[in-house]
């Protein structure tokens, strides 16, 4: 095989009061990458299309995460064409550097005829996001990789495991066009937490895996609090308390902030809540006057997949 | 019925990285307890065997906790005859408070036709616990009365769910017959925690849960940790560090302090390495000089069974 497309999903981090712990991956929005064999050595970026990222490979998320496959290959002779089909926007909050590092890594694996597992690949794609934000973290590219729900129980030793995902779960999700940079969404954040807090929080956490794993919609509902992160960052997005609530009273199971924003998300039980979530997205954000988009998709629990 | 004689059994509450969330039923150590109804209206409990308990009922956890259950049946004309056999040491940290309150409102619920489910049963039963401690935790008599390993969510409001129990999943335990109050245990926690412990902490209770449910013993093993409250508490409890240390090379798969303390649990995989782990135990505790009992037995995931 010489070249091979595939579909890298978005993904949303921290789900509520799983904050740099849990993940889920989306089956929209999700960017598109065609990777190549070359008989020339060495990783080129050959095209983006729809996002303004740099293509030299090795200050490229993707090309970082590429190097690093195949430097534990030990086949610096590979040459590898990446051309990139963005459409999960930079800067968002739900993996768009994750899904270039995860999908470029998959491919290459596949071309590879496969010699890495999938955690493996997780290591290789979290030196993408080394470079997109300084820290080396895992929280987007495990669930672009495993695809469902994933749980980063610790990192030294990284320790990743996939968790269930309930059949009729949906995500919505709505992408508010302003900038939320990573490194300002971590300075707010408190250094020390409340005990109560706390217990409160890894209560919510159990809660919410048993509530995967039991196909518990209510229980869900009820874990999806966080009581230490959201109360201060929901000042970065506007109108985020009117827009949670009103998306619990059309239906949400609950939801917030994806990663570190801006994009917020909400959890439904089935199809139909989950656009009745979208619509009223729409109807708080219309009036706001600030350029969104709103998605709305199942778990996709398959990760990164081989469309061509 | 007139009269029923049940078990109930020990509990481990906190269970490593869970505190204040997760607890377990254990099938040893438990206390026997007969409940006979009687003509003459009132509660009365004739007799505690095995401690220096209170026999008057509103001073009896045993006591309060029927009294709250007769309250919220509304018939304040029965009379409920209590008497206890206590195996479960009082103060040893396995839930000795919680079985007597347990078992007390199972029995008076069988001998009624069971008119309140199990989860009312718990409420009635943590009335108990506040005489016992000033508070209405529920982390021992949610597993007490539950059985198997139960999670609290929430007090506020209640939210109790009963997890998975693995098959092979056998606890050993400890009870180096000292004291520690309780009130003393908390007293040294910190009122702050930092964020990166707290993170640690609900990555590793996410992974507990998840463990238990994709029978996972391994990873169950791994997320046996607590960052929070046993660095604070093992100065409690004698030889802790030592015990730990060698019942994990031992092969038990983790464990810590059981509720307050000074019980130690730990968790093993099968029969034979629990009594491996009991064997340790009690191999780093003769020399001490501290009486001490060690228990092995299987999760209990019945709670409180009726046994005549």
């Amino acid at each position: 095989m010489d070249s091979i497309k595939v579909f890298a999903p978005g993904t949303v981090a921290n789900v509520a009061c799983g904050f740099d712990v849990i993940g889920l991956a989306l089956d929209a929005p999700g960017d598109e990458m065609i990777l190549r064999r070359s008989s020339e050595p060495g990783i080129r970026i050959t095209a983006i299309h729809g996002a303004d990222l740099p293509l030299e490979a090795s200050r490229n998320v993707a090309g970082v995460a590429v190097q690093a496959l195949l430097q534990k290959y030990e086949r610096p002779d590979i040459g590898i064409e990446i051309e990139i089909f963005k459409n999960i926007h930079p800067g968002s909050g739900i993996g768009s550097s994750a899904a270039s590092s995860a999908g470029a890594v998959v491919g290459v694996n596949h071309l590879l005829g496969e010699p890495f597992t999938k955690k493996q690949l997780v290591r290789f794609a979290m030196e993408g996001e080394r470079l997109a934000c300084g820290s080396a973290h895992a929280d987007n590219v495990a669930p672009a990789i495993l695809g469902g729900f994933t749980l980063v129980r610790s990192y030294r030793p990284l320790d990743i495991t996939g968790l269930r995902t309930p059949e009729h779960l949906w995500v919505t999700v709505i992408h508010p066009q302003i900038e939320v940079k990573t490194s300002d969404a971590r300075e707010i954040l408190k250094q020390k937490v409340l005990m109560t807090d706390a217990i409160r929080q890894w209560g919510n956490v159990a809660a919410l895996v048993a509530g995967l794993y039991q196909d518990d919609y209510e229980l869900i509902s009820r874990s999806l609090e966080d009581v230490i992160v959201e109360p201060v960052r929901a000042i970065l997005i506007p109108a985020f308390h009117e827009l949670k609530l009103k998306c619990k009273e059309a239906g949400a199971l609950g939801g917030g902030i994806s990663g570190s924003g801006p994009s917020v998300f909400m959890l439904s039980k089935g199809e139909e809540n989950a656009r009745k979530v979208a619509a009223t997205m729409d109807s708080v954000y219309a009036p706001l006057g600030v350029d969104y988009k709103i998605y709305v998709s199942q778990i996709n629990t398959a990760g990164v997949k081989v469309i061509d």
